[in-house]
C-alpha cells in the first residue's frame, strides 16, 4: 500500500489505478465502518461526504438543549481515517450514480467505481406536509441543533421581555411531535433545562412553569420497545413535569401552535421528532424503494442485478427474518458496514460464495433525563438509575475518538454536579 | 433588596420603582463589571445586551482556528448575574438615548434611567472601505469566528479537490491584515493548524506548504508593545513559517486576493485583523467623538454636561495623563466599570465629591503560538515559554466562570498533548 504515501502531493487522479476502486458515499456510522474495516486491504477507497465531519447523532439532542457543544460530538472525517493509507476523503455533494458506466457523479466531477457503497442515511419526513418544515424544525445536522437551541433559549428571553400573559404563555410552551427516542430525549432535556438550569435566572418569568408537551400519534411512547418500558418512560416524563399525550395525530402546524387530535395547543416552539425517510439513493440508482424511500436490497445488501452496488444503513430497506424493515439505528448501519467490508475482502481473495447479512440485536436504549433511562437487551430490561448509568457508559464508549469521550465526560460531570447546561448560546439569524 | 425576590413573576414593570434606576447598555467586560460591583447596592439595575451571552473576546481567535468551541468562552449573562437580586437582564437592541427625558430606547420600548452607563464596545473598521467587509471577514462575534473557521477549513478541502496548481496555491494562501495582537495570534494559530493539526490528513495536498502572510501597514508588529517584544514576535512567527511583511498598507481587496504596497498576493482567505471603531454611542448621545468614534468624556468618565451618563470601555475616548487615548483592552474597560460603580455608590451615600479615573497598567500580553508569547509588565518583559505560561495562566484565570475555566483547560491540555485542534467543523452556509 506504499504507493499512496509515495504519491502524496501528486495530482489526485494518479492514485486511482491498479487496485479495485471502492467508492463510499456518506461518512455516517455505516460508511465509516466500511472504510475502517477495509484498512490495509488492496483497494483504492474514495469516501465522499457533503460535510467534513462525522456526527454522533445519538447525542445531537444534547446540543439542541445546550448540554454539549457541536465539536464534542462531531469529528473531522479526515482525522478519524488519518492512519489509513488506502483511502482518500472528498468533501463533495453526490448528485447521481450511473450504474451502467459505473461512475458516481458529484457537482464537479465523475468518480469511477468497481464497488459502490451507498450509505447516505435518512432525512426528516413531514409525512407529505413539507410546508411544516419551516414551522417545526427537526434535528438532523449540527446547524439544526444550534438553531433549535437558539429558538428554545430565545423563547425564554422573549417571554421575560413580554408585557402580556398570553404571548408569554405561548412562548413558554414547547411541543415535541413524536414519541420515539428523539422525542422523549428532547422532552426530558427541555424539562431539565427549564426546571433546573434556567430556574433562577429570570425575574419576570418563572421558567419552571414552562409547559413541555410530548404528542404521539400512536397509542404509546417508544413503539419499538417492550410495553413495560413505554409505561416507565411515560411515568418518568410525567414526574419531570412533561405532559405526555398519546393518540394525538398532528393535523396542522402554524406559526402560533399546533392542532392535534382536534385539540388546539398554542406554542411558539413545535419541534419535529417524528418520521424520517431515506435520502435520494433510490432515485440515483433507479432502484425500487419501500414507502419510506428505502432501497430494496438483496440478502447480501447488494442492489438486485448489481452485485457491486451496496446500500446500507438508513437508506437500505433490509429486512428482518420476519420480513419487517430493520430499525434506523447506528448499530444496524455499523453491522451492515462491517458485513460489506467482509464481503469485499472475501471477493478480493477470489471467494465468490454468497453471503447473507444477519442483524444481531444487542439491545436498544433511550434516556429520559438525569437518572432515568430505559434499556432493552432482550434477555434483560433495565430502567431508572441503572438504565441511565448503562446509557451514559454506552454512549461515551461508542463515541468515535478519545477527545469526544473526554469532552462529553467532562461536560456531563460538570452538568451532573451543577445541574447546569453549559452551552446556552443564542447564535445566528 | 428583598422586594425583588417578592416581585418575582409579577409584571416586569413593577420592579422599577423606589430605588434609583441604573441602566447599563452592553454586557462586555465594562458593563458586566459595573453590574457586579453594584451587587447589594440600593439601586434597580437593568442590563441590556443584544446577545444573551458575555463573550471572552481575547480567546475568540481560538474559536476561529478550531481550538475552542464557542460555549467554552461565552457565558449566559443571566447565569453570571444569577445571585444578584437588584438586577434585571434584558436581551434587546438599543436604538437610541433621549438624554433630555432620560430614557433609553430599544426597538420595542423605552426604559427610563437615573444613571446610564454606555458600554457598547467597538466594531471592526475598514478605514473607509466598507466594501471590504464582505471580502475580508473580521473577528468580533461568535458567528464571525465560526464563519472564519469554516472558511479556513473549507479552503483546505477545496484545495484537496482542486485539479490545477494555481487555484490550489490560491486556496492555500492565508493573508492576515493587521499586525496587532489579533493578527499575530491568528497568524500563529493558522500556522499551527496547517503545519501540525492538519499535516497528515490530506492526500493530494500537503497542508504544511500553506502560505500564511501577516501584513502590517506600519513599520513593526505590536505597535503598542516595546520594540524588543515586536522583534521577538517577528522572529518567532518567522520560525513558525509565517511570512511577516511590515510597511505594506493594503490598497485593494477583492475575491481573489489583496494588493498591498504595490504588491499583489493571490489568496482565497484575507482576514481582517486591523482597526476597530467605537459603536454608535456618540450618535445616540449627540456627543462629541474622536476620529475613531470614541465619545469624549470628562475625568470621571461622564458625558460633559450630563453627570449621570457615563461612557466606558472601547466606546469611551478616555485619555492617559499624557493625553493619549487609552488602549481598547478588557482591563481598561473593567477598571472603568469598577470606577463608575464606586462613583455611583458614593453618590448614593450623598458624597458628591469629584472623582477622577486613573488607569493602572498591569501589563499587556500577546501570544504567538505553542510556547511563544510576549508579556510586558512595564518593570519586566517576558517572552518564550515563560511568557506563554504566564499568558495561559492569566487567560484561564480571567475567564468568567468555573465551567469556562474547566473547558478551556481541558481543551488546551488535550491540544498540548496531541498537537490537534478539536473543533474542526465546517458549518453554516
Amino acid at each position: 500500500m506504499s504507493t499512496h504515501a509515495d504519491q502524496r502531493n501528486g495530482p489526485a487522479e494518479d492514485r486511482i489505478g491498479s487496485y479495485p476502486r471502492v467508492v463510499i458515499v456518506g461518512a455516517g456510522f455505516g460508511g465509516l465502518r466500511v472504510a475502517k474495516d477495509l484498512k490495509g486491504a488492496p483497494v483504492d477507497i474514495t469516501l465522499i461526504d457533503r460535510r467534513n465531519h462525522h456526527l454522533f447523532q445519538p447525542l445531537l439532542y444534547q446540543v439542541a438543549t445546550a448540554g454539549l457543544s457541536p465539536a464534542d460530538i462531531a469529528v473531522p472525517i479526515r482525522s478519524v481515517l488519518r492512519g489509513q493509507k488506502n483511502i482518500r476523503v472528498l468533501m463533495d455533494e453526490v448528485v447521481g450514480v450511473d450504474t451502467q458506466r459505473q461512475v458516481v457523479r458529484t457537482r464537479a466531477r465523475e468518480i469511477p467505481y468497481d464497488d459502490l457503497i451507498v450509505a447516505v442515511g435518512s432525512e426528516p419526513s413531514y409525512f407529505g406536509h413539507d410546508e411544516w418544515a419551516r414551522l417545526s424544525p427537526n434535528l438532523k445536522t449540527v446547524e439544526d441543533a444550534t438553531a433549535i437551541r437558539s429558538q428554545i433559549l430565545e423563547a425564554f428571553e422573549r417571554a421575560e421581555a413580554a408585557e402580556d400573559e398570553a404571548p408569554r404563555r405561548r412562548l413558554m410552551t414547547f411541543v415535541l411531535v413524536g414519541g420515539g427516542p428523539t422525542g422523549i430525549e428532547m422532552a426530558g432535556a427541555i424539562a431539565e433545562l427549564a426546571k433546573r438550569a434556567l430556574a433562577r435566572d429570570f425575574h419576570a418569568i418563572d421558567p419552571r412553569s414552562a409547559r413541555i408537551i410530548l404528542i404521539e400519534a400512536g397509542p404509546r411512547l417508544l413503539a419499538g420497545f417492550p410495553e413495560s418500558l413505554s409505561r416507565y418512560a411515560h411515568r418518568a416524563l410525567g414526574r419531570m413535569g412533561v405532559e405526555v399525550r398519546c393518540d394525538l395525530p398532528v393535523e396542522k402546524i402554524d406559526g402560533d401552535g399546533v392542532t392535534a387530535g382536534g385539540e388546539r395547543i398554542e406554542a411558539a416552539s413545535v419541534i419535529w421528532c417524528a418520521g424520517v425517510r431515506a435520502r435520494a439513493a433510490a432515485a440515483w440508482l433507479g432502484a425500487e424503494a419501500d414507502k419510506a424511500g428505502r432501497v430494496k436490497v438483496g440478502p447480501d445488501l447488494s442492489l438486485p442485478g448489481y452485485p457491486d452496488v451496496f446500500v446500507i444503513g438508513d437508506a437500505a430497506g433490509a429486512l428482518t427474518k420476519k420480513g419487517e424493515p430493520l430499525p434506523g439505528l447506528a448499530t444496524v448501519a455499523k453491522q451492515q458496514g462491517a458485513f460489506v467490508a467482509r464481503l469485499i475482502r472475501r471477493r478480493l481473495r477470489g471467494d465468490k460464495r454468497r453471503m447473507r447479512f444477519r442483524y444481531r440485536n444487542y439491545g436498544e436504549l433511550a434516556t429520559i433525563g438525569r437518572s432515568h433511562a430505559v434499556a432493552d437487551f432482550g434477555w434483560i430490561r433495565v430502567t431508572g438509575w441503572l438504565g441511565w448509568f448503562v446509557w451514559s457508559f454506552v454512549h461515551i464508549y461508542f463515541l468515535i475518538d478519545f477527545r469526544s469521550r473526554l469532552m462529553v465526560f467532562v461536560n456531563w460531570a460538570w452538568a451532573y454536579a451543577s445541574f447546569g447546561r453549559g452551552a446556552r448560546l443564542i447564535t445566528g439569524g
